[in-house]
């Protein structure tokens, strides 16, 4: 790996920086999160998706909207024409807790991971937002890059 | 607190709840979170802030530009004329981690726990994006709502 | 009702109409529209709504989400802090249609008839992208304001 | 054509269907809608369109940044960098109505079909907006896609 | 006047700065710019406005449209709902430049400066693109505020 | 060069240009512009890059951020994945002005005049906007293209 910023001309000053000269690749990044919240809000959320009140569901299509405006939130991130986004849930009783995994995908100059956070940090904001009226202390947590392929620098696995 | 999710109507359909009759009040909502990285990864970081390679400079404008797209992110939020927003850091060297804290403020007819929040988590995403070139096993951790004021359901405060 | 053309000034120019002194008042629209299918393709749309690939709860949350970008895709249309948005549909299966109706509210200066018209026709289009793969012929129809409320020209009622 | 909804993945959950495989061709799309008003509208409409308060004109442009915003506004829509949009309208003073028909191009991985659409049903609805002050009970209908090219799928022509 | 930059914190830090005490008072700005061409050019814009390949009529909308992404393209700008714009434009056949005039209101606690100029820049940027294919040496000067009315400052007039 | 405005079809209207068979290239374009102040102004921003109140820091960033929404901003632009934007500012405190020079790339079908001449003016207003507390005289002059490289019209340079 680099010890350069990337990010940062020779002079120090930002810039979004050249990538021109690369290879359009098949890129894909997975990311992921976590929110943490009371029993009883969890039980509510339950069966919501069960039923009514579909929480998650309106949480995946933010995460999926806000991987495509990660260009204009992430103020160096190249814009991207993002060929796959997917953003799924898994609910733990045990800890009252969702995991949310987002991935996304592109053929082109530079990496997908921004997207795949973005869209891992825009759903489980949504999920507070959908939940704040009856929890306002819930806590989002392990927000990370799992992997990423593609491109020259290749592959990286989280923890490898 | 409530336990009825305000934003799905009787029939369990999502909805942008009416707040028409509610009174423009001063409303103020602070939230924190953390990004943790390697002890070479803050160094370079800790370097920057001081002379050049701003990374903490971006990410606070980027954290106050997105509390102005929360409306648009966050699917059943409000719009909000905004009337203050500020972010901070805070470094920590013994956990080379950087905690980050948002305010936000209207005088208006909902609340603004959103727009401080999504702040946080677009502060360090950026943080993330400026230095994944050096570190991509970069932590988001501890984002929540610290705390909130105005509004019919008054102050409230984490942990008590 | 005005026969002058409010959207351009004496000489002909188009201009954002000066509203500043216009009362703030609670203002309401309700739009309508309606989309057509082939009796396969509403089959497959009624069977997602009970189960799984809920295309109506997508469609709902995207009229919503337009709904809030009204005043920047209608060029002369003001900017507007909506203070309710509800989308809601209802299923034909003699027509094999499906009726959208969308309601729009704020306190504000000027109204929201096109914040109502916007919802409805993105709900619609979201649901023709839902479908498309397997009905490429549907078709939009009776899109149109069905009553507003509030401001100096009071209520209105379509077909009144 | 499939009998699938490409937008749900095996469990029925919402997802940007992958499309990083698909080849890279040319791809067109046209689509079609009307406005329908009073004589005395389509009377202003038409004087405005000789000589000043260029109603069709501003239309026209609407419709044309619209088809940009269509990642933006159809959840589950690919970003897709167009490479040529265009919106004509014809007017019928039998019918006091305006026809619109978009048409949306890109050398891209998937279809333009939403983009022609979109650019449709904004540009009518930007002449519902310049002429509501004259005009509350204008109605929009037909809007549909009229024929498409290129992909796997090859052309589709309505009512062919 | 201050001799405070009010965008920055007592650290030096950016911020949004404070505006909820304000007064909601009545607020408008004007600002100009001109942009100057070749002859030639000026002669082809000049004939576009007579009848066909309306130039200014598109950069009129553009700098519209604009002034309402003035809070999220301006990094510490307040999100403003305005009450009113109008941008204006007078050519002048002996320099062979267009002046630009745009004029933005608000009721609300912060000044539309940055509104007004930036619905100058964008409109005069519009002519550039439109006109680019033939003349790609064109120059804007001369953009500044003329007049800025309400709020606690008051009025202030360009040269007084 | 052209003597024909591209951006109009034949009959007059204007459209978003077919750029469908034009090949991918690389393209380049610089731009430039300038912002004149008061000498104590002039004085104040040079001790803000120095230390604290990053005044040319966040103008940089919002000149890139805005380089990447002006498919957005001006109506008939194509929608451009760019692949690298710098903007450089030059202090001189002979005239009390900062120069501010922009470069924005991509490998595509259109070139990137537009987003390198929109980044210079969002730069010079953000300068504007963060100093307009203490200097509201303040002028912007000279925004225009200084070179453009790439594409079927090949290289163009500002006086030659």
């Amino acid at each position: 790996m680099s010890d350069h910023l990337t990010h940062f001309d020779a002079s120090g000053q930002a810039h979004m920086v050249d990538v021109s000269a690369k290879a359009e690749t098949h890129r894909r990044a997975i990311a992921q999160g976590r929110i943490t919240m009371q029993a009883a809000t969890f039980k509510k959320l339950s069966e919501g998706t069960a039923a009514k009140g579909d929480v998650l569901g309106i949480a995946r299509l933010a995460g999926i909207m806000a991987a495509k405006q990660t260009g204009a939130l992430i103020p160096l991130c190249h814009p991207i024409p993002l060929t796959r986004v997917t953003v799924e849930f898994a609910t733990d009783p045990t800890t009252h807790s969702v995991a949310c995994t987002a991935t996304s995908e592109t053929v082109g100059r530079t990496g997908v991971e921004m997207e795949a956070l973005t869209a891992t940090s825009v759903a489980l904001l949504t999920i507070y937002d959908m939940l704040k009226a009856i929890d306002r202390g819930m806590v989002m947590d392990g927000i990370k890059l799992i992997e990423k392929h593609g491109g020259k620098s290749g592959s990286w696995v989280a923890g490898k």
